[in-house]
């Protein structure tokens, strides 16, 4: 029984944004229709080594497939020594025998099925017309989310903000190569959000940047950094009236952007709208007025990297791509 | 960065039942002196494919390391294919930078681990003297306790009992052939079960095989089967007096054969005696009788396959087993 292997260059070169998105919506859809299992995140911190481990799981009946997760992020790496602060491993194995099918590399997959996720949600509940985007964070994420929206709305200019101005220039540099987009690095969080039609936060702040002011009638909002309890990125007043759509509620409400409105009591979990699969499978309107303010919040979930490397397994296997081990 | 990938038989050419013994006493002390953080078990059911797959995870600050073991059992296999019922894949990751250290088989690692524990407890509990054993269950559980029970204590007589009578004519042979006791099949469990120094369980059953009439005063029992809610193999009467070792009381208490004694009434959770870690670390006397009964439950523990993984990597390194695959 042989075990396909993938590295971080096979994985690279199999994914395409394009299929992400599409693999992420069928994810949130087989979600919605009660076709996935996703166990609780298992999380391990490890203060001494200033690190954490996180493991996510999932069941889809629809592909049966069982995929498991292990991302770490330990940010003493690239200090006194060469690696990657994130580091992640995605396991594939078949839902009817229980054969490991797959073992690949799973940091890229984490940065792009959230890259896809933002820009689904931007489909769905950003004004058609919208043009601008107030970026916060100059990392990984913060192109990613670009990325993928550009793949399904005709973006035309990024205003990024990070509290280390110093990491914008290689951003504006990457995201102008990569995109048709015009990037202008701004100074504060208010000259990025002035006049955006979708602003998309990428930090991992626990210390909110964007207070409720600065947000505009008609804005879309793709809260993507807090997805742990503690962090939050946004003014919770904001969520005040908007329409709040969650990936997960469950996750959300315990770990996401969400959490800190409900604690503050600005808003009640049954305050929030939908589900994003709810949105997809056509069961609620969309955004209903140029003035509403839309807000997804997304904490990540397992049927999206589940998908996401179902996709990358079959791509790979079909173009000859990795190693294969037997285990057993 | 390369990760050494493991198959069944380079696990299976290192794996030392006397050296995952010490690993797993190691493993044991470890988690009894708060070294080591062991998340909740992640439990996927797939009951339209006959299957489940758990995940248990484990940090150990002692060896800085995390291990995953994705363990699978789907119980179609075999029939309409040539796999095994029982699949396992382990995990190990740097817990100082979360670098993929090494991925390999894991099904062999959860059979011998888990007849080291048998005999650890053995080797505290039981009485110095014992000769004869009872187990019930005549599969590769059933064997793997007598195989470590073997390497603690000089075991004469082993007297087996199971539901399927006719495996047992192998279990004889193969038991025979590997150590140096005589095996009677056994046509009851009380047959199986007189005169019995030590007595073991390792079948799946969910309606108890051993009433309470049959334990002897002096006897050491092993509770192996029971590993979630619902599973049963002893009376539960027989835990009232006795002396009752858990290896994690917590999963215990919650899946195992302790479990069915607390929730039929007959003890409570203050009346468990110990951890196994506990008896290891001198902190509690062990058996002070003869005419004591003492019982050992063991549901399975992420720190003894953390132990027990690291064990044959470092010997599989060291003898240059495995192949090598780059991830990152």
């Amino acid at each position: 029984m042989k075990t396909l292997l993938l590295g971080i260059k096979d994985v690279k070169e199999v994914l395409s944004l394009k299929e992400v998105i599409i693999a992420v919506e069928e994810g949130y859809i087989a979600y919605n229709a009660g076709q996935v299992q996703q166990p609780e995140i298992v999380s391990i911190e490890i203060p001494e080594n200033n690190g954490e481990t996180d493991i996510k799981s999932c069941y889809n009946k629809l592909n049966e497939s069982i995929s498991v997760k292990i991302a770490s992020g330990f940010y003493n790496n690239g200090k006194n020594n060469n690696l990657p602060t994130m580091i992640g491993t995605i396991l594939l194995f078949d839902g009817k025998t229980g054969v490991p099918l797959c073992v690949m590399d799973g940091s890229l997959i984490t940065g792009i099925r959230t890259g896809a996720a933002g820009a689904i949600s931007s489909k769905l509940l950003a004004r058609k017309n919208s043009k601008t985007v107030a970026v916060f964070g100059g990392g990984g994420q913060a192109r990613m989310q670009i990325y993928a929206l550009c793949q399904v709305m005709d973006i035309q200019e990024v205003r990024v903000y990070s509290e280390y101005q110093n990491e914008l220039i290689k951003y504006k540099a990457d995201v102008e190569e990569n995109t048709n987009v015009k990037v202008i690095i701004c100074a504060t969080p208010e000259e990025a959000i002035k006049n955006a039609d979708i602003a998309i936060s990428t930090t991992p702040t626990r210390k909110y940047i964007v207070h409720k002011s600065l947000v505009k009638p008609g804005m879309h909002i793709v809260a993507v950094g807090a997805d742990m309890a503690g962090k939050n990125e946004w003014d919770p007043k904001i969520f005040k009236g908007a329409k709040i759509v969650n990936d997960s509620i469950a996750q959300c409400v315990s770990r996401g952007e969400t959490r800190n409105a409900i604690i503050s009591g600005v808003i009640k979990e049954t305050d929030i709208y939908a589900e994003i699969g709810q949105l997809i499978a056509g069961e609620k309107p969309l955004r209903e007025s140029d003035d509403e303010i839309t807000i997804f919040d997304t904490t990540g979930m397992g049927i999206q990297d589940n998908v996401t490397a179902v996709k990358v397994y079959e791509i790979a296997k079909k173009n000859g791509l990795g190693e294969y081990f037997e285990f057993i």
